[in-house]
């Protein structure tokens, strides 16, 4: 009987299930770690409820890097189980007009963030389900009413560890928004007539490879193949920074030392390096949202 | 009747649950984290118990920096809940005559810490409820009696880890002490005569701005209001590093780049900075008990 | 009855049990914290099970640094109770023929990852009960089977999490190895007609300490005792680098600033410091599998 009506609600529940959070609540700022603010963070969501699984995404986001911010989310959120809560804050804003807001995506992960660009990336990859912006009168720690309110610990870290511990529903965060976010411009991957563009979003900073967001399926499009010689320019904003042909490789080993080789990362995404060496800085090449790439055979 | 058992023991109970544990274990050092120091201290918590929730505030203290220990304790443990227990390792006085203790709070915080300052702050935000000294030959690691002792592993997280996980109650923990902890003297926030003095216990390292422990309250005893022009003279022990007038502002868009502003910071108090610039190296002010700052109309 | 049946299961389970994983996984890398790469690792290990309880040991081996990875398991896993997992990515050789391991100890810790030199110190700590090759074909992330794989990611991290939430057993990590490790040579402590030799196999890097694995032990049976001045050299491979008396103190309080100290370490090893000062910049000593000492009285 238990079991038949738990059938019955089944249908009528599926839509909220799919979405339903699972207690993991991920944390990402520019806040570092040497003072006490991620710390004052995470007080407050033990606050709300001791049974959380507190994660760090990293609190290393270069000051006010919202580009950055985004492209951390995107290489690391799609590995959350869905009902993941993540809250970003990276907030040049502060005191400005741009929303608080949380958003739902298609996969069932939640965001919660100033809406400024951090969610550029993310609402791309994962589709944006429903956006909310948090009704800050309600949704905001006791006693943190004053004037000056640190918004990434009394508004973000509040709201997002009460949705992840289900003591508000996605619906109590606030009302409901038109289903899209801020996005900060940048060259998507096209491929046309032969010739491939694309964005370097990030370095490989330990290494100093250029990581861009071509992927794989784009490369194979175009005909190339692992041996093969390819063209590749590079441009911030209109200024040309690199132009010379680069041999895609399946690993390193292909290569000789000094090199300039072309790969897939881990992201199966096109990337140059120099083998043993610093591609970044030998080329004076960096990354963000007016870093461009073009590619032909 | 067994609610009505657990009604009669309420009353009996009242003043233990007030200041039970709630299994958050929150670590603060000097250790750094690029060797395994923090990670054994926290094999040793989990060797106690595996349901324990532990947490970083921050283990990037200045070595030996005991006035820096006690600021974090201070920036962040009231944003956790009662009955959580927090272990501070800053100890240049490993093997002197320092006693190792554990400070209940009035607000039912747990501090486990060598009593030689690094309270100081907490104390005075908290109220003290309860001082005992750690009995070291109880309440260390197994196998860890040899003569050389790692306190912060052996003796400091162990013992946090067993009051957290309540594996012993606060008085296992040793004999009761006088009510008190090991200060280190500062100036306190005051107001006579129209003149505000108080202490620069921290920067705010990561833009360089002054942070003061001269509540809001106070400024708006002497009267002071947005717009207001103030008269701020900073002193390191005797010597006058700073003396000029600066705009109290509610935000940084009220003030032109490069100019000098106060306002107050997320915990209320009075800070000073440069407008998009970096006060403390322009006018070469850092922080500690020996940093004072005055206040004027 | 049940009770009985538990009884009865006892003996079958004993051998079992002895081993069971405790839900705790540990990780380290040389990845850094500053991108997304352990986060990417944490939510894999989220997505095997929530219930996993996650700790860093740290991220911040240097690149490709196979003996500092191996001493850091040392320094910290026979702090954690048994049952736990470790998993270490440090891995120079991704994509050459080094295998993908997971070995148990005698101890009951498991530790998953390239059987590259990392597991050198720990076997010989822990003992070698059994090692098993990782099958990739089975135990790899869903959707990672292209060309390129994110090692540390979609192999070891989501092995380990599995292993540790018991989603799997040990046997089904893969096939059983005869039971050894890839190991990296180097000075082991030996006693020889009033000769000491050991390695260096770390620096205390905060304070410039040279750290040894000479055990406590063995300078008790060269005779030598707290007070005693007894002659060090210092070598790197053949080349001598440092030859003078030093006397072995209890604490440092008992020696002059400036002075040579001898002391023995968290881990009860032998020691060398200068009071006050920096050992290794003063006298140019480093640390790895290269550098020996010899201790005669």
């Amino acid at each position: 009987m238990l079991k038949r009506l738990a059938i019955g609600f089944c249908c009528w529940l599926g839509s909220l299930t799919l979405y339903a959070q699972n207690g993991v609540l991920v944390f990402q700022s520019d806040f570092g770690l040497k003072d006490g603010a991620v710390s004052a963070m995470k007080g407050v969501a033990l606050g709300v409820s001791t049974n959380l699984h507190l994660v760090d995404l990293t609190h290393d986001i270069p000051a006010f890097n919202i580009w950055e911010a985004a492209y951390r989310l995107l290489q690391t959120a799609p590995y959350y189980p869905k009902g993941t809560v993540f809250v970003s804050v990276c907030d040049p804003g502060v005191g400005t007009e741009r929303k608080s807001v949380v958003l739902l995506t298609k996969t069932g992960h939640y965001f919660v963030t100033p809406d400024n660009g951090t969610l550029t990336l993310i609402a791309e990859k994962m589709g944006v389900q429903e956006v909310r912006q948090i009704n800050e009168a309600i949704n905001r720690l006791k006693s943190s009413e004053e004037s000056y309110t640190f918004h990434g610990r009394d508004v973000y870290a509040y709201t997002a560890a009460r949705l992840a511990a289900r003591a508000i529903s996605f619906e109590q965060v606030g009302k409901k928004l038109p289903a899209s976010v801020t996005k900060i411009t940048y060259q998507k991957p096209t491929l046309e007539k032969g010739l491939l563009k694309g964005n370097i979003p990030i370095l490989d900073v330990q290494y100093g490879n250029i990581w861009t967001n071509i992927p794989k399926d784009l490369i194979n499009q175009l005909g190339a193949k692992t041996g093969d010689r390819l063209q590749v320019e590079i441009f911030n904003e209109t200024e040309k920074v690199f132009s010379e042909k680069i041999q895609l490789v399946n690993t390193f080993g292909e290569a000789a030392t000094g090199e300039n080789v072309a790969y897939f990362n881990s992201l199966l995404n096109f990337s140059v390096a120099v083998n043993m060496g610093n591609f970044a800085e030998k080329y004076h090449v960096s990354s963000g949202p007016s870093w461009r790439i073009e590619i032909k055979k």
